[in-house]
């Protein structure tokens, strides 16, 4: 375990503060994890039954606030308070389930980058039952990039998915629209031919070429490398299918008695699957590249997202992630 | 019924020439679709039985072909004979299961394009149960794209879902990161204000703004525009999260003797669902911009998917879809 707390954010997120505070609470008697609760005193303090420190902000960044502007005028909020903890030495990282690119500002502007980054990305994991999650970055943070960017997104990934996966030389493939080199924008091209370069004279990753939309969930790849924009469609394509998969079955089991009965029967087997896809399980995203660490926990996070993020959050610090980027990048 | 047939590649596609031609049979038996079958006269006319046309073709395009150069250099093959067939008012239009890029490359450089038309698109049909079908396109034509070229997908499309679908002033929206049109690329943004300029002026569609990749099954936009590199891996995305659902929900219900007379009742209720989300009824996508109808079914198709191919091509031809498609970009 680490010695310093991690900054959890009490302010962010769609069921804040309650679940934030309540996974907070959980984290703690469960696995001992200490976390600062980030917000306003008045609100977390009654929730949290004094058995964390609080660390007051008074201002709260909403999901609807432009996330430039609130982190430069929000100077008291969750998010950047929080940020500053991990810049100040007094967290070992920040979890935040509020407004993404508010978090992601206030980590790049409050920490900084890490030397030689040339942009932060968002790192997601999409589980995959019966193997190691596959590391999909940047989902979002980059909306344009160049390669050389998604060069050092490969190398940041890797170093993510041998942290956080135990995988020793992570499989790297970059999402296209074939398998074949000449396929794709000018940009993927570029990429292609700059990571296969960089293939050859790393330890760090091998690569295994293009993938495309179908693969993401084909646990061919750890790290599937791609833009901003193209990440984040993808990721929410998935999120949305699954969504809807879920909501088909489930209205397919509801047709009548008889099928009530067999799926009462069925959900014995099929929720043990189902729970290895849970978004609350996965732990959140994490912005590589900032001199601290950043976990990402979506906006609809419950006590248990929270706790998954605070054991993820702990773990990479303990494992010393920062430096092991900045070595890769180097 | 048009009184021309329908120019069938009768050697594209992983099941070819067998499934294709039985295809073609049964659309003949059933619905009375006259097709011609493009192909090897020595293949083909043992499986047809006699019974419908042949025109031979002594070249097959295969799958792994570059596509501009095979439709370069094979010009008597099965592709590019189906598509001078229709050039030449011999066929009401054409369909292949082959090689997609090598099905558009015959179609644009033998039919030609559509007068104003900066680039033709492929249409893809989204099957949401309940529903109709949402258009998503470009879904592979073009890796990259300009505004002006997204704003007549959009056009386009809309003519695709009035004449197909039936939807008199369909939903148009744009692919993008973020509901706020000052989400996404410098791409996404200068198409975002040019077709909301546009609806303002035009009866053909009502402009909805941004959707992102989570709303694609979710019915809220008849037509989804983006560029074709975004659209494939949107596409190939959900074809990857439905085959994974199937095969998680199916090993699971392969658990034990109990798990599968569960799903033996089960099944009765999900298989007419399944069979809404089957790509084989969906009846292929479409190249828009092209001076004639070209459908593309997917590689993997069985004669099930070219009757629905050739119901498809058979009513966009009565309804004059290439007339209706040059009023809406002139």
């Amino acid at each position: 375990m680490s010695e310093l707390p991690i900054a959890l954010d009490a302010m962010g997120g769609d069921k804040a503060p309650q679940e934030i505070v309540d996974g907070a609470l959980q984290a703690f008697h469960e696995f001992g994890l200490q976390s600062i609760l980030v917000g306003k005193r008045e609100e977390v303090e009654p929730l949290s039954g004094g058995e964390l420190e609080i660390f007051h902000a008074s201002e709260v960044i909403s999901m609807h606030d432009d996330p430039a502007k609130a982190t430069r005028s929000k100077k008291d909020s969750s998010l950047v308070r929080s940020a500053e903890l991990v810049r100040d030495f007094k967290a070992s990282a920040m979890v935040s389930a509020g407004n993404t690119g508010a978090a992601m500002a206030s980590a790049l502007f409050r920490m900084g980058r890490i030397k030689g980054v040339a942009r932060p990305a968002i790192a997601t994991t999409l589980p995959i039952p019966g193997h190691t999650p596959t590391v999909l970055l940047d989902s979002g943070a980059n909306a344009e990039c160049q390669p050389e960017w998604l060069l050092q997104f490969a190398e940041m990934g890797a170093v993510f998915s041998k942290v956080r996966y135990g995988i020793k030389r992570p499989k790297v493939a970059l999402l296209s629209i074939g398998e074949e080199s000449s396929k794709g924008t000018p940009l993927v091209k570029s990429t292609h031919a700059m990571i296969k370069e960089k293939a050859q004279s790393t330890d760090l990753f091998e690569f295994i070429g293009n993938v495309e939309g179908r693969d993401l969930l084909d646990a061919v790849a750890d790290v599937v490398v791609t833009d901003g924009f193209t990440g984040n469609v993808a990721l929410k394509t998935l999120e949305g299918s699954l969504k809807f998969f879920m909501k088909t079955l489930f209205n397919v089991m509801q047709t009548n008695d008889e099928s009530k009965s067999a799926s009462d029967i069925l959900l014995k087997y099929l929720l043990p699957v189902a729970s290895e896809l849970d978004p609350d399980a996965t732990g959140g995203a994490m912005l590589l590249g900032v001199q601290g660490i950043c976990i990402i926990s979506h906006g609809s996070s419950s006590a248990k997202a929270i706790v998954s993020a605070l054991k993820v959050a702990d773990e990479l610090s303990k494992h010393n992630i920062v430096d092991q980027l900045r070595a890769a990048v180097s």
